[in-house]
């Protein structure tokens, strides 16, 4: 009701005659949100001699895009997007003859040529047919390229698909506790509802089918039909990564009261625990010959590549008619085609040189280097975090993520509402003020009612992060002991 | 009613379980419909001796796709965006110097000085302000650059926009007739209303401030409010390009009404007759100081650049309020970024190479060569399709398109209707099915009733074109002469 009257406030406030869709008024994504902009004032600060912050950088925390805090690209993914681009290297660079042989396989099959032409709608077909033998390769089941959606990051894929589902005010979507804010975000805009399932927190976050049965039942006596469920595995923004046992009584749950499965797998390179691996949603309904209709997104953001400014992404049907396909390829063909190098992005992230290839070498190294890095660090952060007395951090076992609990005293919860914000937010941006490290409040990724989480990637340069944790404790300390002395 | 049974009959065919948001099933994008299917089908035999077919291959006149038909890209862009991506190729390339410092001025905003950060979700400032510059230099008034959005090619901007304001199904949006599809696609999908207003063919397509005045008043008779207006020009299907007083006419129209422009202005350098030139909204709004919302669009697909496959490009909102400024950051940032390539496609499209500059000789030639000859094949078009006796084409005064009447015999109706297409839609898949020439039926733009036409881009290589009219010219004679002949 508050959120309805705010929504009616905003739009009288907007520009005379121009109002705005409600929907986009509710809808939220707290990655880029308010903090960003207290950052981007900051940012502008610290060239000022005369402001006096009590740090001489920020550190960007907030958001998953590992090439801004110096992650390198990979050098033969490069060189194959360089290539595509302007084919004339080749008579100029010495670079490896499977570097040209994949830029040839990828323009040979462009219009013109020409990686500056519109594509099918859904992507190549020569890098749907690579990206199927990937998921064939992974899964053990046969992948149709016919059924691969190429997509603008693994956004573009998600909206289109909650819009092609979602369009009655009581169509709901089950959403995990915490979520990734894109899903809360897309439904708002279509109009659908959250159906929130709260994952358990002392046990790694683990999937608990008790609670989503829950959830579904709650919804449907709300008058709520539960149309989709959204798992995200490895979890973003909490790490987890979901075992066989737990995704298929996922599926079997799924289909007893036939809800579609989205399958938010961006994250299924990034496993750092060495008795964990990752298992496909699509393995799982495959060997269990289910037939419930399954979407699988992917990303070139996340992985090892980390190549999120490029935007590619794809998704599989499986298990849909062909009327659905067909109602999804005529929506993909209003935006034309997703953006070719972000395809191309996609062709690498599926097929990288194999051994006897003469860039596998430095190609192998640059990713094992990548991968270490990564591992080091979540353990890094996550131990790091738990050594601060307050903060409770279940492990990293993947994504890029720590989701860590804050024990905040009732006078901060207090003093935050008197300024009418979130305890956690309002811990955030002191946390920014006061350190330069920029994170996200958990309550934009929703979170147990009376607790109280941030989310921070685990990005940072290894150098970094031991000077970053102890800025954190001390922040910590000072704020949750000695509130009365902080500036508010 | 017969569309909305139509609808309800494809949602119940859906897979089990799984139903189609009506509005998507309704919405319609001819440029990539029926008729690319069965050019697939065609492009397939085209491959089998045995198929016999009276062509040997298919000249794709379909969509302004122009490098997939042979244009070539230009060296410095490319250049550039080889250089972005691969920064190493300085160390081994003979390049000039100005592509260095464009790819050292773009990487020094990037995150991590790689193009593979996600960047700010309107896209680098560095873009931003040299896409403000160049609206300034155009228009002669100062352009913000915070107020502009980059975006995956010029649909993504008017879809957002559409998703932004258009919300209510008595909520609509002047269209031209016949019109860009994308346009009634996209409001299909948000669920409002097209108001269409009939251009004046027999005058070079012109814009009516009459015809406008009346839709406005019949769409309020039938209870519709008018949210926006779209205007595209030069004109797409059309050709035409809009003089400054049909333009400030228009503005003084939706000031008048309170109704928002949308200027889709994509082709604003195609214009290939001597005494034409470009006009912005923009300029004519800052010259009469009107104080009316304006969206401006533009795209790296088309002009000289015909970068479709990278998806770049713009909007610039001008004369709105924070609010909404506001909120459609929000809903730029839930899908992150634009797609970093697509950005620097756009800087580049803006800011080319300057005078005395050592990469200017070559980009002068090369954008002379590819603009002569759109200018001479927008005329061998144009001429060559008023020879065909029962066909009658406009100059192409702009853009890449012909939208030619053509004069159906009444059997010829008739006997589309038989096998349930509209006359000019059968005329498109006969005219595909014996000469290889795919175009798109004007019934997909609209077109005022009963009249027929077909859209074909200018774009197919000069060699080829008086063939391809001959074709069209002996097909159209037999068609619609000896139709009992054909094979239906």
């Amino acid at each position: 009701m508050l959120l309805l009257t705010l929504s009616l406030i905003l739009c009288l406030m907007a520009s005379v005659g121009v109002e705005i869709n409600p929907r986009l008024i509710d809808a939220k994504y707290a990655v880029r949100g308010p903090i960003l902009d207290i950052a981007n004032d900051i940012k502008a600060k610290l060239n000022d001699p005369a402001s006096n912050l009590p740090f001489d950088e920020l550190i960007y925390c907030n958001i998953g895009n590992p090439q801004s805090l110096g992650q390198p690209p990979i050098t033969f993914y490069r060189q194959v997007l360089a290539g595509v681009l302007y084919p004339d290297i080749f008579s100029h660079l010495p670079l490896n003859s499977d570097v040209k042989e994949r830029v040839a396989s990828i323009l040979k099959e462009a219009g013109g040529q020409s990686i500056g032409a519109y594509t099918h709608s859904q992507g190549l077909k020569v890098i749907r047919k690579h990206i199927a033998e990937f998921i064939e390769e992974r899964d053990g089941f046969p992948s149709n390229p016919d059924r691969i959606f190429l997509t603008n990051g693994a956004s573009q894929g998600v909206a289109n698909l909650m819009q092609t589902f979602i369009f009655k005010e009581n169509h709901g979507v089950l959403i995990p506790i915490p979520q990734y804010p894109l899903y809360t975000a897309t439904l708002a805009l279509v109009g659908g509802k959250a159906v929130p399932y709260e994952l358990i927190e002392k046990e790694s976050w683990k999937l608990s089918v008790e609670n989503i049965e829950e959830a579904i039942k709650k919804a449907k006596e709300e008058g709520i039909e539960v149309k989709a469920m959204v798992v995200i595995n490895p979890g973003n923004p909490t790490g987890n990564c979901a075992s066989e046992e737990e995704l298929t009584a996922i599926v079997k749950l799924c289909e007893k009261y036939n809800i579609m499965l989205l399958a938010d797998e961006v994250y299924q390179i990034n496993i750092y625990k060495p008795d964990m691996k990752f298992t496909s949603i699509n393995k799982i309904v495959k060997t269990l010959g289910a037939k419930l209709p399954l979407v699988n997104f992917h990303s070139t953001s996340k992985g090892l590549i980390g190549e999120c400014g490029l935007r590619g992404g794809y998704f599989e049907l499986v298990n849909f008619s062909d009327e659905v396909y067909q109602q999804l390829y005529k929506l993909a063909s209003i935006s034309l085609c997703p953006n070719t190098v972000g395809q191309v992005a996609a062709d690498l992230m599926v097929k990288g040189p194999k051994k006897g290839d003469p860039s596998y070498p430095l190609f192998k190294k640059e990713r094992e280097i990548i991968f270490r890095n990564l591992r080091e660090k979540s353990v890094m952060v996550s131990e790091g975090l738990n050594k601060i007395d307050g903060i409770d951090c279940q492990n990293v076992d993947g994504a890029l993520y720590a989701f860590p609990t804050i024990k905040l005293p009732k006078r901060v919860v207090d003093a935050a509402e008197k300024e009418g914000l979130k305890a956690d937010a309002f811990y955030c941006m002191e946390l920014l003020k006061n350190t330069g490290i920029v994170t996200v409040p958990g309550s934009g990724f929703r979170q147990v009612a009376g607790t109280y989480h941030f989310r921070m990637t685990i990005l940072p340069p290894k150098d970094k992060i031991p000077s970053m944790l102890q800025r954190m404790g001390n922040f910590h300390r000072q704020f949750t002991q000695e509130l009365e002395k902080t500036e508010l």
